[in-house]
């Protein structure tokens, strides 16, 4: 496994038995000097505590460390669940010896049931002594949950003759509508920036990326993206042009993970991106791109590699927008399956049979009414997805 | 089985040679004399040749006959549709020696396919041979697509001691919404009202059942649901006493049928109504509970018998209205699982799951902000419905 790294960052994940099925649940993100962070979190009302936690404490722009842990989502726990991840944060701010208001918290799991603390707090030192800044594959392997694979994306590039990078986990798998944040997702990088920018950065990037994935169309209570930033590349980010070549470099890393979100969305066998063009306005391809993504019926037919582009129009058709049936056509990759509202015919519909067994590609509907277009990525619903949510807490 | 008539009305349900499966598919009513008729459509922006047919004929408030196919919806069919879905009326016209602006065509089934318009003009004289006071299941059957089984519901009441009879026959099973209509309804009745009364008396009738189900959140192209009134009791509906009493009934044969719907959807094992009070006002009540009604995750939950009330929590949380999670109580039928947004633990979790065994129950969702309430109606989501979704067309 290539090495990934960025200078100042210690990563660590491990196991503290918090998930039924055993394996790490227990992740740490450490920087050796006081980083300025930004983040963004679930638009839910239903907020977990560690997210309520962090709401509070990103407002001073300060963050050294992150305790993260998975098979307990820490939400609907009460005032229990409050106390409990603050004593996590407490945890690891005193083992590493940093202010409590300068440790994050994030959790992710089984919804409603209180989270062993003890468990935690006992592993904490162990956590901290395995810190490493290669360490990174153990954090993304401690905040998985369903997700079958860990998640990890880097980018570089050079500012003024410098190198900066920019390293990036998550976590998904379920839960996942594009609302604005999804899940997990930790970024870090050795620019220095004021908190202020990096927010704007980081809002820009997952607009692109994060809030353009759906998986279930459900909103996760835990959904938090952060975003780190310590300076140890001795460059800051400030000019116009140093924010343009930074930001190419932090939307490719969150474009990216977005993308192996929904590849490895619960049981997910393909990555589908619906391209919608033509549209009146670009909000209006979005509603389109978004209600053919989240449409079970088109879902279910992608998963049985069916070319049923009827159920594509007809979700189209309930987006709310106003669109003229007539004047559609879809595209299964460069395959016209669907011209003026009506199917190519049945050799259109074998050349898109053989694009819909492919485990990536694109479906695009030109409305013909305008200029504007959207894009959402989206994976396909199959049995397992299922079975997984059928028995998740079991 | 039951015979189940309303004076006037004749019904037949035939095999053409529309399913690949076989079986009957085409089906038709006909009123000894021409009777008043109200419809609701679609709200979806595709819309099925023959509801465009439809809406336009309809606005004479008279119809003698239906006549309707499964097996193919005509939908995304162009020119060629709605000169199959005229050519579908005039056969019926023809035959029957009525008018062709008196008879309506309703289609559902795949969608995008050209209509075997031929099979069916072969097939017209041998429906309307068939037709007869006492074949609305053969109707009820002919209009099933992925329905396991025919629906069929009837009421009767009385006006100044003379007594009015109401059937309808649904069919549904998948891409249903709780968007105005669903699939296919159609309801007869032997009282006397203008086809303005009739209107108003369906969309009430509508707004409390039809328009309160849920099976997957798409919508249909073809959603038409028909009320013809011929007049053949002597009653007529006109004081507001008499709307009361017909209204009545009317909703309870509605309503029946729509939870018959439910109940039958694709792959669905549960019936489960979702209850939403508490709320701010009864619109914010209506969004949560189409939320929690719609979300994948509550649904795959129900399918695996798990109380998972974090997940109710989580889709409330994402409905788009104010609430505060430290209110809300959940309960599965009488049994509480949530107190103030906090889990009742493992006792209160056991006698929940007993709840989720059965085939029907309640989930009351209570938000503690105000009198605002709604219900839907929702089934569970289960492996079938992926397998019966993957290969539809095929």
């Amino acid at each position: 496994m290539e090495k990934i790294m960025c200078p100042g960052f210690l990563f660590s994940g491990i196991e503290s038995g918090l998930k039924k099925k055993g394996g790490k649940d227990l992740g740490l993100i450490y920087s050796e000097v006081p980083a300025n962070v930004a983040g963004l979190f679930t638009r839910n009302r239903v907020q977990a505590a560690p997210v309520r936690i962090d709401r509070d404490r990103i407002q001073s722009g300060i963050c050294q460390a992150v305790i993260v842990n998975s098979g307990n989502a820490n939400c609907c726990t009460g005032d229990r669940g409050v106390r409990d991840a603050l004593a996590m944060a407490k945890a690891a701010a005193t083992q590493l010896g940093i202010s409590e208001d300068s440790v994050l918290v994030s959790s992710t799991g089984v919804i409603g049931e209180p989270l062993p603390i003890e468990k935690i707090e006992t592993a904490v030192p162990d956590l901290i002594k395995t810190a490493d800044g290669e360490g990174i594959y153990n954090l993304a392997e401690a905040i998985m949950t369903t997700d079958t694979e860990p998640k990890v994306v880097s980018g570089q590039g050079q500012i003024d003759g410098k190198v900066f990078t920019v390293i990036g986990v998550a976590k998904g798998s379920g839960m996942i509508r594009p609302d604005l944040a999804t899940l997990l997702c930790f970024i870090v990088s050795d620019i220095s920036a004021s908190s202020e920018l990096l927010k704007e950065m980081l809002q820009a990037a997952c607009d692109v990326s994060l809030n353009r994935i759906t998986i279930d169309g459900d909103t996760s209570t835990n959904d938090t993206v952060l975003l780190l930033a310590n300076g140890e590349s001795d460059i800051i980010v400030k000019s116009t042009v140093h924010k343009k070549i930074f930001q190419r470099v932090l939307d490719e890393v969150v474009f990216n993970l977005a993308k192996l979100l929904v590849k490895d969305g619960e049981g997910a066998t393909k990555l589908v991106e619906i391209i919608v063009k033509g549209a009146e306005t670009d909000k209006n391809a979005r509603l389109v791109a978004d209600a053919v993504a989240h449409s079970n019926l088109v879902k279910t037919a992608l998963f049985g590699e069916d070319a049923n582009w009827g159920r594509i129009l007809a979700a189209a058709g309930r987006a709310g927008v106003s669109i003229e049936p007539d004047k559609i056509d879809i595209f299964f990759d460069a395959v016209q399956m669907v011209s003026k509202g009506v199917g190519c015919g049945k050799s259109a519909e074998a050349q898109a049979t053989e694009v819909l067994k492919k485990p990536e590609f694109a479906i695009t509907i030109d409305l013909h009414l305008g200029n504007g277009w959207a894009f959402v990525y989206t994976c396909d619903f199959s049995v397992d997805y299922v079975k997984i949510n059928a028995d998740y807490r079991s």
